[in-house]
């Protein structure tokens, strides 16, 4: 039986992806050699990875004046990355959640924090709204999509002080204005590749600004300068990242794709809405495209475990929500099918026709 | 045709860890889902990383109060990592090379570096002797094996102060006594895995000694805490490092592999020392097993590309030497069988019967 596969990441990629890249390592590129054994210097593997930037600049629309480059640590090393090269006394954090306050932690490291405004009062269900950022600050970091909670800031905006975004979670997912942002950074094992590849999208003009002496490879110069290419990359991840933008071209973009999530993410929000057994947990007009969190209504809590052994007898698999939120979590990414959503809300009406 | 596959690095792998990867991007164990689209909280996956580390301390022996972990970002951000996590005071290095040079330059960022001895005098053909490491160093930095240049020190030996070691290009190739290190660290991409994840084994109590905020990232206890699980960890390689790590097992251990690669090693060794056309770069005695650096003799020195040409259409590739050493470069990892080594030979012969 074919998975429906709601995992919050790794995730679900799209079958063209896993085929591409099974076909790449038994052969790569006509080499006669494994993806997983040949030099990342071989005229073959750079290729891919002048590919990959390309069609990433393209899908994202990035201007001129901005660099993409391709890193290894998790979007957990990002936290202090960017405080490395960007914080010189001030800088402002919104704390959304629990990877939100994480980055703001590693910020502490380097001095003055301000936290420009927390949801955590609700257990970071909305996102906080009217706050204000330090003019003086030397950046500003947002998390655009917050995994666990399952709330999403969809909207660019303008900021006074440059802007720097974790994007992990929810980048290709929608057309955004890269203009707006100084900084995007994420892991890239939700919409674009397995997990062991870290993108970052810089505006160059930000970089080469503090004082302090930075180790080399936690410089982004470094790998502006040699091309993602300072150190052995993860080659494995890279390629698959460019079999999904490939997928994600032919799927018509980023547009095209934003149109697909709106679609899904009505579908099962308005089944938690419907369905008396199950309440959401984000505020709406904070709810994510990308993550769905809900819980069962107390009336029927009892009934969480037998929902996710219904869920489980009908393939749909990784429902089970954030040990940090409970209920259940519904990722939706860009290469899960609107039918895997039908599967759920399917499963859904049944457990209210057995339990309601 | 098979390629005879000799890359520096990313390098030839078993082919029993690219079926067993391939399988698993289809199925991973029995999930229905692919090893690139799971959770690495699954229980499958935790499995896996418990099974690698348990299989890595079994094959090298290592003692009680040691962890093992794995990381993303290259031994490139452990030559940061290093002194972040043990510096106090004074580091010294042994400059064997190019990656030693690298890693001495990122030590002093952190204070007085002592360079114990260095062999760039003769373009690293060489590893130094009689130095004397300084009693008062927090710790003794040495890589063991120069794969640009093909030295290697095969001898663990005692050390005064803590002894930290770049293994990347020889770990798994012959039995070692970590007892005798404090930190062992090494990118994968050679004889463990594909590109994408670093290896740190690390005596306990040497930690938690330095003074310094430590970036939580970058943190050696953060990742020993979470046992390699505070973020998520590049599944794939990780995933491919415990398929070569059971190959290994079922060929008899490091000590099986060490025979096999001294056979393989001297096959090659013995052709170059007797072939007028070609000779060696490195100083007999510290001639490396892993990564065998020879050139054209002076009188040959023309037929370069010749020779890289006819090794190409027996399908011998990865050959070309480094661009700081020139010539030609064999890389004899644990995965490449003898007849590759052989095949290579056989170039040699008949390339010497065409033209001297």
């Amino acid at each position: 039986m074919k998975k429906h596969n709601f995992y919050a990441g790794p995730s679900i990629l799209p079958q063209f992806t896993l085929d591409e890249t099974t076909k790449a390592i038994a052969n790569f590129a006509g080499t006669g050699l494994s993806l997983m054994e040949i030099s990342h210097r071989s005229k073959e593997f750079v290729a891919v990875m002048d590919e990959t930037v390309a069609l990433f600049k393209e899908l994202l629309n990035i201007p001129e004046g901005y660099s993409v480059i391709f890193l290894g640590g998790g979007a957990s090393l990002q936290f202090a990355m960017v405080p490395f090269n960007l914080f010189r006394t001030k800088a402002a954090y919104l704390n959304t959640g629990e990877w939100a306050s994480k980055a703001l932690k590693e910020a502490k490291f380097f001095g003055e924090v301000v936290e420009v405004a927390s949801s955590k009062d609700k257990m970071f269900n909305y996102i906080p709204k009217g706050w204000t950022v330090p003019e003086d600050a030397d950046y500003f970091h947002i998390t655009t999509n917050n995994t666990i909670y399952g709330t999403e800031i969809r909207q660019d905006f303008d900021c006074k002080v440059p802007l720097v975004a974790d994007m992990s979670s929810d980048i290709f997912s929608r057309p955004i204005d890269v203009s707006k942002y100084a900084l995007i950074y994420g892991g890239a094992q939700k919409n674009l590749a397995p997990a062991g590849v870290t993108f970052v999208i810089v505006r160059n003009d930000v970089l080469g600004k503090v004082e302090r002496p930075i180790p080399t490879m936690l410089k982004y110069q470094t790998h502006i300068d040699k091309e993602s290419m300072f150190n052995t990359p993860p080659c494995v991840p890279v390629f698959a990242a460019l079999q999904t933008l490939k997928w994600l071209k032919s799927m018509g973009g980023v547009a095209e794709m934003e149109k697909i999530n709106i679609k899904k993410a009505a579908l099962l929000y308005d089944e938690i809405d419907r369905n008396p057994m199950f309440k959401g947990t984000v505020v709406k007009e904070d709810r994510s495209l990308m993550n769905i969190c809900f819980v069962m209504d107390e009336k029927y809590i009892q009934f969480e475990k037998e929902f996710l052994d219904l869920a489980a007898t009908r393939g749909l698999v990784g429902l089970k929500g954030h040990r940090s939120v409970g209920g259940f979590r519904a990722s939706t990414y860009n290469a899960l099918p609107i039918e895997s959503v039908q599967a759920l809300v399917d499963a859904m009406k049944e457990f209210e026709k057995m339990k309601a």
